[in-house]
């Protein structure tokens, strides 16, 4: 029982990640040193507790996983030796096309579309969504992409969901949407609207709107363009409960 | 548009709800008033931005729901005339044995399931919970309940899942579970184990690990009580995340 209730555990503060991860770059070295200062070092010397001759979880950004062998550890460095042989879990055939969130609530639910392993994810306005959503610090690049690794080094994947900003709803759901739409399966998630969902096989892109919902006007948009609309039954669920529960149903793990 | 973009839209801070709520003494006397320092009245005049002759979905927590009318409203306090004669939705046929998570996650995780309609939850101790857990202040029973009922709120519920705590896993597994489980199915979910979860119509209870999960002992201990092991493929959820995704999966909407 040691092992658990070791100074090393009872005192982490974060959760352990299950993959930690490397650039292209870093990968292709196979050796590696990392730095005391280097985040990484950080997690795996004061929230794993590791030591020398330990095996970790690894993987490449957009490229395979398997394992790092530490090779040596001390207050300055880590040296791993990596050995990755092994493909990441495919992703679910979804786009999700969501209407941006909150600042606040974006980091969570970005966080839950990767580690679910949704493949891309547009973010859209609507009427409903606070203007100045869009001037938020965490839609910048790097804040984006932070959020997505974060969901795959929970959930052992390395391949980053593509994300995109659409600032103008009829625009893009005009001119770029027929395109998208034309060899998958459009789905529209509204309360009250359409058929239950129910798990399906196709390439998929689902539309969730903002708390408070799409208006008429919006749904009415997406229905012409060619989607179908589905409901979560009575209940009304928050956004970032909704978008878990329809990419579960949608692609249950028995199917 | 100006009904969307008017100014208590844009500045509220907090989402709406889209239920109020009321205690079963204010329920009965159908003709209501709130002051002015009542949450209720700044959520329904700061957020809502309701006035004199709306109607609002309301409902007796554990009774129906229905609506209220505003026959007056001023800057002291609103007067409610209230008309329930809806019955709350169906709960699902499942309580969540849940390793009690880190208190910061404890009020989202706790949220969600009262949202998604979840009957009862016990919250139970397990290798992988820090000792300190137990002793935070969100397990005092009001604010548990607060939880509890700002998910109903959300999701249009009266019903307060049960919810209690189990400090010792052996003796409430031993002793206790075996009762609970003799006409219900038990699950626990865990990376690995048994088959993928896949939709039921059966009275369950699902067993669900703290982050890092489970010990073998504690699966052990479960599947020789006469739980059977699921799990959600090769991705590894967050415990927030997984919630959802279980009970998403094993109740599914077009059930």
């Amino acid at each position: 029982m040691n092992t658990i209730f070791g100074p090393a555990r009872c005192q982490r503060l974060t959760n352990a990640v299950n993959l930690i991860t490397f650039s292209k770059e870093e990968a292709e070295a196979h050796s590696l040193r990392l730095d005391a200062s280097d985040p990484r070092y950080q997690h795996i010397v004061g929230v794993l507790g590791s030591q020398c001759g330990d095996s970790l979880r690894v993987g490449q950004l957009n490229g395979n996983m398997g394992r790092a062998e530490i090779t040596t550890l001390d207050s300055r460095a880590i040296n791993l030796q990596l050995d990755l042989n092994q493909a990441p879990p495919a992703k679910l055939p979804l786009t999700v096309l969501l209407a941006l969130p909150r600042p606040k609530m974006l980091r969570r639910i970005l966080r839950s579309l990767s580690e679910l392993g949704v493949a891309e994810i547009i973010l859209i306005n609507s009427a409903k969504v606070e203007k100045s959503f869009w001037s938020s610090p965490v839609l910048e690049a790097a804040a984006l992409e932070q959020y997505l690794i974060e969901g795959l080094q929970q959930s052992r994947d390395t391949v980053i969901p593509k994300i995109s900003l659409q600032r103008l709803f009829k625009p893009f759901v005009e001119d770029q949407l027929p395109s998208l739409l034309s060899d998958r399966q459009g789905l529209v998630a509204h309360p009250g609207l359409g058929q239950a969902c129910s798990a399906t096989q196709q390439d998929s892109i689902l539309a969730i709107g903002p708390e408070g919902g799409f208006t008429s006007y919006e749904v009415e948009k997406l229905l012409a363009t060619g989607f179908t609309g589905i409901h979560l039954g009575e209940r009304i669920l928050r956004v970032e409960t909704a978008v878990v529960s329809l990419t579960a149903q949608l692609f249950p793990t028995s199917a």
